[in-house]
C-alpha cells in the first residue's frame, strides 16, 4: 500500500476514511455556540449534507441542559440518530462517539467518569542542554514551541486538539513541570502567544493549563520571597493570574511540581504543600481556575547507605497528613505508583489515604520507563488494571492484583482508583463530592514527529488514555480493537462502518503486536515489581546497578544471596502499613503477596519458589527468554501486513521493531548474566547466558 | 596571608618573588634572536640590569653552534655565571634553568633527553553540547577560544606560553583530537588567528601544531574522498599544508585521531594507518612538519558478550605490524598504557615493538580518571615510573614493577620507555635515531580557571610533566619540590634563594598532601589495576559495574566467586604474548604478576593471597579504609597551612579536598559494598560496610 503524501503528518486515528459512512449522509446540528460550528465543519469534511431544520440521518442538539456538561444520550428520531448533548461540549464528544461506532451507533447515555481529564506536556520553550525539548519526549520537538518561542504556525496544535477532543480529553497544559527560566516567561511575557494556543484547544472544548514555578514571584516578579505566607507573594499572584484570565479568559489553571527534584517550594520558608497549594489556588479561585499539585515529593538527594529511607514512602508521608487542607479548587496529583512510573508498581496508598482531598490519577502516556517510543507496548491494560484496582479490596483470590474486576461506584466489588479520580471514594467529602474528585491526567508522548508519537503504534497509548478517562469500565482490548477500525480505516472492504473497513490481517497483526505488549516489556525487563535497572539519565536499556549507589531512592539490593526490597512492617520500612486493609496484609505476607510485586515487597533468596512455582532466579531467566523470542515472533507478525499499511507506517514501525528485538536481546543477556553471576545458580534449561 | 590581587590570574610556578634574587643583579643576554629579546624583557621584569658588555652577575650567550638546538651549558667566568645556549631557544631554557636553581646554580651541561615535548589541548572553539568546550577538561573554559572563535585577547595564552616554557615544553596543539565540524576550520578559514596563537608562543620558543580530521577534504574540501590513495586527495593535503605553512611559518604540523571512537581515517577506504599518517607526512615534508598519528585504535562498538576481544590488544594488533612504513616525520604516539589513562595499567607492548618507528609516549595531564582535579593527584611518581620502565628488563625482583631504577640509554639495567621515546630503543632504526624518537606528548590540564588548572595543586602536574619531558630522570618528589620552590616563593625569610624563601610549613605540608597523592587516589578506586568502575560519561566517581555491560571494553568479570580479566596466553586474551622477555612471562604467572597488576592479568577467586599476604577482597576493604582515612589526614594537614598561603589557594584547595573527603568515602562505601554482596565475605576487621 503506497503512503498518500509523504509530507504531511499521519492523520493518526482520524483518517478521512473513518468518517466515509457520513459522506452523503444528512446531518443537523442544532446550537448556535462556537463548537456546534466546530460539529458542523466536522460533517462538511466527512462529506455530509448539513440540512438545518426537518429531520437528519443524525441530529445533533445542544440542549443546554446541563450549563459546561459534557454528556450527551444518543436516541431515535424520525428514523436518524437524534444526540442530544448537555451542553455544546457536548455536541463534539456525541459527534466522535458517532464517529466511533460508525453504523452501528446504539441508543443510551454517555457521560464523562471523569470532569478533567487532562494531558501535560513535559515541552520546553527553549532546547534544553541535557534533557532536550520535550522533557522525556520521545517524538521529536514540541508542537507548540520553536525557535525559543511560541510557534507562528499552529495547525499541528489544531489538528492535535482535534485528535484529543475525539479521545475525550478536555485539558491540557501545555509546558513542563520542571519551570526553567525561560519556560516560567508563558506567565507574562508571552500571554498573548498562550492566547492563540489556548484559541486552537477552545474550538474542541480544550482548556490550556500552564505549569509555573513556584518561585515566579521571585524570578519573574523580582520580590524576595516566595513564602505563601507573605501578603506581597498573595499580591503578586493574584495580578499575575488576573493578568492571565484578561487575556485568556477561560484559562484552566496550574500545574505545579513543586519541593520535587530540586524545584522550589513551600519547605523553603517552613511552610506545607497546602499552604503553598493554597496559595495559587486562592489567587485562581475568582475565575474558576484549578490548581493540580503534583504529590511527587521525596528525597532526590538519599543516601543509599540509608536503609531506613524508602522513596515509596515519601508521597504518603508528606501527603496524607495533610488531607483536608486543600482548598476546593486544589487537586492533588498522584503518580499511579509510589516510585515512577515503572512498568510494574503497585497502586499509590495515596489514593486511599485522602478522602477529603481531590485527587488526580497521574498516568505516563510518554513511555519513560516503557520503551520510550522505540518499543512496542501498548499500556491501555496496565492503567485499566490501575484504573480498576480496588483500594479496600475485595482481593481477587485468584490473580491476587484486582484486575479484572468490574468497576465503578455502583459495581459489586467496592470502590475502585477510578472512584477515587471521580470524587466517589469511601467517606469522600462535600468538597471533594461537590469538585467531581481531580480526574486522571498523564503526560503526553507527542512531539512533532510525523506521526504525533514516533513509534506509529504509540498512538494507540495516547488514544487509549483519553477514552480510559472519559469511561474506566471499557476494555483495554477494546480500546485498541477502536484504535485500529480508526487509524486502518479504508484498508479493507467497503461494507460502510468503520469497524469493516477494516482489512482483518492488519487487525489481527496490530492486536498480535500490542495486546500483549505491556507484558512482553515487562518480562525482558526488570523482573517482579523491582523496577528500574536502567541506564541512569536517560533511562533507556538495561543496566542493573545503574541506580544501586545512586542519591534518587531506587535500590534492589541484590546480592549473592537474594534480591529485593523489604517493605514489611514486621523487618522491613512499614511501606505496607500505608495501605488500607487487605492489601496491607496482602503485600505483607510473602504467602499472599502478588509474585509480579515481590520484589518491591520483600527481599528473597534466589532461590524462593514463586507462587508460580519456579525459583526467583528461575523466573528471571525464563521471563527473559521467553519475553525476547515473544519479540521475535511480534516482529514476524509484522511482516504480515507489508503492503495493506501505508509503506510509511510499516516501515516505521519496521525499523522500531528491529530495534525492539536487539535491545530486548540486551536486557536478556544482561539481566541473566548478572544474576547468574550474582547467584551461581545455573539457567536449569541450559541457555546460553554470558 | 591576604590574596595580592583577587582579579588577576594565579602566577603559577612563576611569581615575582621566585625572581627576586635577580633583583639588582647584572645580567648581559648575547643574542640577536627573538627569544634573546625575551630574556632580556625576564631579566628587566626580575629587576635586573642588563648590561650589554662586559662582566655581569649572569651571562646568557646565544652561541648559534647547533641550529635550532636547546640546551645549554653553565659555566663560571669572571665571579659570574656564563652559560653558553646551543641556539636562541636554548637561552630560554637557561634562563628559566638559572631561576629554578635559585642562588645555587652548578656548572654544567643541560640538554632535553626529548626533543619533542608537547601539549596537547583537548579544547573546543565552540562549546560541545556533552563535552563542554574543553573535553575532559576541569579547569573551565579554554584559554584560546570564546564565543566561538579565537579569543581576540590572547594574554592568558602570553602567561601559558611562558609558563611552559620555563618547564621545557616546546610544542602546543591548540585544539582537541575529536575535531568536530567548527574546529575543522582552523586548518583553513581561521588561520590568521592561528597565526595570532602561534606568535605567542613563538616568543618563547614553542611551537604550534593543529589536531585535524582525516575527513578534511570531504568536510572542508567537497572532495568525494579521503582515501590516502587518491591523488586528489593527495593535492588537497598539499595545498591546504602550503597555505598554512604561508601563514604560520614555524607551523609544528599535525596531530590525528583516525579511526578511533568514531572519528573517520583511513580503514573506510581499505587503506592502514601507515597509508593514512603518510599521506599527511609527505604534505607536511617539505616545510618540516610532523604529523603526530595516536595509536589510540581499538572498537568501541564490541559486544561485551564476546569474551575473545581484547581492547588491551588492540593498539599492538593494529600498530606492531606496520613497524617500518611509517615516513620520517612520522610520529605514532601511544597512550602510555594498552587501555585508557587509568590509575595503573602495565606500560603499552607497543612502546616495545616498533624499533623502526618513531613512538611518542602518551600521557595525561587532565585528571580525566585520576579525580578530575577536585582531588589532589600528583602523577609525577606514576609518569617517573612509566619512563623508567625497562620493557626488556631486567626486572626489578624486590618490587616487580620496574619503578625505581635508574634510566637513561647509557645506565644500567638496560633501555628504558623514555629511551624508546629519545630513538634510543634497542634495534632502533636510522630514521628513528635520526628523528630522536617521538618524544613526549601529554594532554594539558589547563583552562580559563582563575588557577589555570582548577585545583591549584594539579599545577604540580603540568610542571612535572614539562620537566621530565625534559629529563625524565628528575625524582618526582624533588621536582615537587622545585615547584613549591617556585610557586610558593616569598612565603617564607628572605635568605636570597628561591628555596629559602618558602616558608618549611608550607613546604611540609604540601609534601604531606602531594606526595602519596597517586598512591591514595589508587588505595580508595579501582583496585589491583582493574581499571574503570567510573560512572560512565563524565568518568567521575565510582559506579562499579558502570562499564561492565558496554561497548566500550572495558570490563572486570566480576562474579560472586571472583573478579579480573584473564589475559594470559595460557587461558586468556593472549596478551600478555605482545610483551618482550622478562615480562610475557613475569605477567602470565600468578607466581611473579605484581600485586598491582593482578586483576589486570589475571582472574582471580576473592580468596587468592597476594604476594602482600592478604586474599583480595580483604585488599579491597583495607586499601579503600586506609585511602579514605589517609584523605581525612591530608585535609587535616592542609589546615596547617592557612594564612601561610595566599587565602584564595587556601580556600579554593581546602574546597577541593573537602569533595576528595566526600568521595573518598563514597568510593570506600560502594566499593566495599559491591564486593561483600557479591563475595559474602565480612571484612575481617568488621568495618562498616553498607
Amino acid at each position: 500500500m503506497t503512503t498518500p503524501d509523504r509530507s504531511s503528518v499521519h492523520p493518526a486515528w482520524l483518517p478521512d476514511a473513518a468518517t466515509t459512512f457520513l459522506c452523503g449522509r444528512t446531518v443537523r446540528v442544532d446550537g448556535t455556540g462556537p463548537l456546534a460550528q466546530t460539529v458542523r465543519a466536522e460533517a462538511r469534511r466527512a462529506g455530509a449534507t448539513l440540512v438545518h431544520d426537518g429531520a437528519a440521518d443524525l441530529t445533533l442538539r445542544d440542549t443546554a441542559a446541563v450549563p459546561g456538561g459534557e454528556g450527551f444520550a444518543v436516541g431515535q428520531r424520525d428514523g436518524g440518530l437524534d444526540v442530544a448533548a448537555d451542553d455544546d461540549a457536548g455536541l463534539v464528544h456525541a459527534w466522535f462517539h458517532v464517529v466511533r461506532t460508525g453504523g452501528a451507533t446504539e441508543p443510551g447515555r454517555h457521560d464523562p467518569a471523569h470532569a478533567l481529564r487532562m494531558l501535560d506536556h513535559w515541552d520546553n520553550v527553549d532546547v534544553h542542554p541535557v534533557m532536550g525539548q520535550v522533557e522525556r519526549g520521545y517524538a521529536g520537538g514540541s508542537i507548540f514551541y520553536a525557535d525559543g518561542r511560541v510557534r507562528e504556525d499552529l495547525s499541528r496544535v489544531e489538528q492535535y486538539a482535534r485528535l484529543l477532543a475525539a479521545t475525550g480529553v478536555n485539558r491540557v497544559a501545555i509546558n513542563n513541570v520542571n519551570v526553567h527560566r525561560r519556560e516560567a516567561l508563558l506567565l507574562t511575557d508571552d500571554l498573548p502567544d498562550v492566547a492563540r494556543v489556548a484559541a486552537a484547544f477552545r474550538a474542541w472544548g480544550i482548556r490550556v493549563h500552564l505549569s509555573v514555578s513556584f518561585a515566579a514571584p521571585m524570578v519573574l516578579g523580582g520580590l524576595a520571597t516566595s513564602d505563601p505566607l507573605d501578603p506581597g507573594v498573595q499580591d503578586w499572584w493574584a495580578d499575575a493570574v488576573a493578568r492571565v484570565y484578561a487575556t485568556v479568559p477561560d484559562f484552566g489553571g496550574f500545574v505545579v511540581k513543586a519541593d520535587s527534584e530540586g524545584q522550589p517550594g513551600p519547605f523553603a520558608y517552613g511552610r506545607d504543600h497546602a499552604d503553598g497549594a493554597n496559595l495559587l489556588a486562592r489567587a485562581l479561585a475568582p475565575y474558576g481556575g484549578t490548581v493540580h499539585w503534583r504529590a511527587f515529593v521525596y528525597d532526590h538527594t538519599q543516601d543509599w547507605r540509608d536503609r531506613s529511607t524508602d522513596r515509596a514512602r515519601a508521597a504518603h508521608d508528606h501527603f496524607a497528613p495533610l488531607d483536608g487542607r486543600f482548598d476546593d479548587n486544589v487537586v492533588v496529583q498522584v503518580k499511579h505508583g509510589p516510585m515512577d512510573f515503572q512498568v510494574r508498581e503497585p497502586v499509590s496508598p495515596v489514593l486511599a489515604a485522602m478522602p477529603r482531598t481531590r485527587l488526580a490519577l497521574e498516568l505516563q502516556v510518554t513511555q519513560e520507563y516503557t520503551g520510550q517510543q522505540r518499543h512496542a507496548c501498548y499500556l491501555g491494560p496496565w492503567w485499566s488494571e490501575v484504573l480498576r484496582f480496588r483500594p479496600w479490596g475485595p482481593v481477587d483470590a485468584a490473580a491476587c492484583v484486582g484486575a479484572g474486576a468490574d468497576i465503578g461506584a455502583g459495581a459489586d466489588g467496592g470502590p475502585t482508583v477510578s472512584d477515587v479520580a471521580a470524587g466517589l471514594g469511601p467517606g469522600a467529602s462535600p468538597r471533594v463530592v461537590a469538585g467531581r474528585g481531580g480526574g486522571v491526567a498523564a503526560v503526553s508522548n507527542v512531539g512533532d514527529d510525523p506521526f504525533w508519537t514516533g513509534h506509529p503504534l504509540a498512538q494507540a497509548n495516547l488514544y487509549a488514555f483519553g477514552r480510559l478517562a472519559w469511561d474506566p469500565t471499557l476494555d483495554a482490548t477494546g480500546l485498541l480493537d477502536e484504535w485500529v477500525s480508526l487509524t486502518f480505516a479504508g484498508t479493507g472492504d467497503e461494507d460502510g462502518t468503520a469497524a469493516g473497513r477494516v482489512d482483518p490481517v492488519v487487525r489481527e497483526v496490530v492486536h498480535r503486536v500490542l495486546d500483549g505488549s505491556w507484558a512482553t516489556y515487562e518480562s525482558y525487563t526488570a523482573p517482579l515489581g523491582v523496577g528500574f535497572m536502567v541506564r541512569p539519565g536517560h533511562h533507556y536499556g538495561p543496566d542493573v546497578d545503574g541506580y544501586e549507589y545512586t542519591p534518587w531512592g531506587t535500590y534492589h539490593f541484590a546480592d549473592r544471596d537474594g534480591i529485593g526490597v523489604d517493605r514489611t512492617r514486621a523487618t522491613g520500612t512499614g511501606f505496607t502499613g500505608q495501605y488500607p486493609e487487605p492489601w496491607r496484609d496482602v503485600y505483607e505476607s510473602l504467602d499472599t503477596c502478588p509474585d509480579e510485586l515481590l520484589l518491591f515487597f520483600h527481599h528473597v533468596p534466589y532461590t524462593h519458589v514463586l507462587r508460580s512455582g519456579t525459583t526467583v532466579v528461575q523466573h528471571v531467566y525464563d521471563t527473559h527468554f521467553a519475553g525476547a523470542d515473544e519479540v521475535d515472533a511480534v516482529a514476524a507478525a509484522w511482516a504480515g501486513v507489508e503492503s495493506r499499511v501505508p509503506d510509511d507506517v510499516f516501515d516505521r514501525v519496521a525499523e522500531r521493531l528491529a530495534e525492539q528485538q536487539r535491545s530486548a536481546r540486551e536486557w536478556r543477556d544482561q539481566l541473566c548474566t548478572y544474576f547468574l553471576r550474582k547467584s551461581g545458580i545455573p539457567d536449569a534449561r541450559g541457555r546460553t547466558i554470558y
